[in-house]
C-alpha cells in the first residue's frame, strides 16, 4: 500500500517533529508513506494564498480524503476501514488557515479527527498515530492503548 | 485557577514527555498546574490493579472530569466553558487498561476527546492542549491555529 500525506509548511514545534518520525518508522515497514510539504503562501490575501496552496496539491493528486473540523467523526474501526485493500490513499491536511474551497469540493470524503479544534501540527501526529493502529487492525497485530 | 490532573503511569514516549512539558510552560503563567502521577499497578488481575489504582486517586480528589473513550464529546467552546469561573478543577485520565469502575460512577462528568482511538499517553498531551487553548479563549488571547 502506498499512502501519501499532503500537508501545508514544515512542522515547527520540534517535539512533534521527534512524534512524527516515531510514527512514520513504524508505519514504513508496512506502507510505502511519503510526505508531500506544500511550501506555505503566505500573501496577505488569506483566499488567494490558500488557492494557491489548493493548486499545488491538486497538481499531485486527484482523489484524496481532507482532514477537516466540519468532516465526518469516524471512529478507529470505521478508519481502519478506508485504509482495507487499497493500493493508494492520500490524505490531504491544510495549514494554520485551512485550505481552500475547491480542495474542499475535489475531496473524495472529508473527515474530522475530533469535535474538538488542534492545531493544524498536532493533526499531522493524530492522523500518522491513526494510520499505524489501521495497520496494526487491518494486520491483526497487537498494539499498546 | 488551581488544576490538577491525575493520570497512571510515567509517560514513556520521549517525544511526548517533551510536548506535555512544552504545554506545562504555556500553562503555568496562567493557572496553577499539577500533574499526579498515580503509580501503576500490574497485577494480573487487571480489574484488581484498575480497583486499587482507584483508590489512590479517589484518596486525592472528590470531584473530578474524567476523560473516557464513551464520554461526552465537547467542541473547545465547550471544554473552555468548564474552566470558566473555577477555582480548582480536577482531570483524570486512566491507564493502558482505562480506570476502575469506581472512579466512572463518581466522575462529576465524563468526556472523550474524540471518537478515534488514541494512546493514553496522547491523550495527556491533547488535554493539555486543550487546557492551554481554553486559558487563550476565556482570557481572548491569541493562538495559533
Amino acid at each position: 500500500m502506498k499512502i501519501r500525506l499532503f500537508w501545508v509548511g514544515k512542522t515547527k514545534e520540534r517535539y512533534l517533529l521527534e512524534g512524527i518520525n516515531y510514527y512514520i518508522n513504524l508505519i514504513r515497514p508496512d506502507a510505502k508513506l511519503s510526505i508531500v510539504e506544500i511550501k506555505e503562501e503566505r500573501g496577505k490575501d488569506i483566499k488567494k494564498s490558500l488557492h494557491l496552496e489548493g493548486k499545488k496539491i491538486l497538481k499531485q493528486t486527484e482523489s484524496y480524503i481532507l482532514l477537516d473540523e466540519k468532516g465526518k467523526a469516524l471512529d478507529s474501526i470505521e478508519f481502519s476501514n478506508l485504509l482495507k485493500d487499497k493500493k493508494n490513499l492520500d490524505f490531504v491536511i491544510g495549514g494554520a488557515f485551512g485550505v481552500s474551497d475547491e480542495i474542499k469540493e475535489k475531496a473524495s470524503l472529508i473527515i474530522s479527527l475530533s469535535k474538538l479544534t488542534f492545531t493544524h501540527e498536532i493533526a499531522r501526529l493524530l492522523l500518522l498515530e491513526q494510520i499505524y493502529r489501521s495497520i496494526t487492525i487491518v494486520k491483526g497485530k497487537e498494539y499498546h492503548h
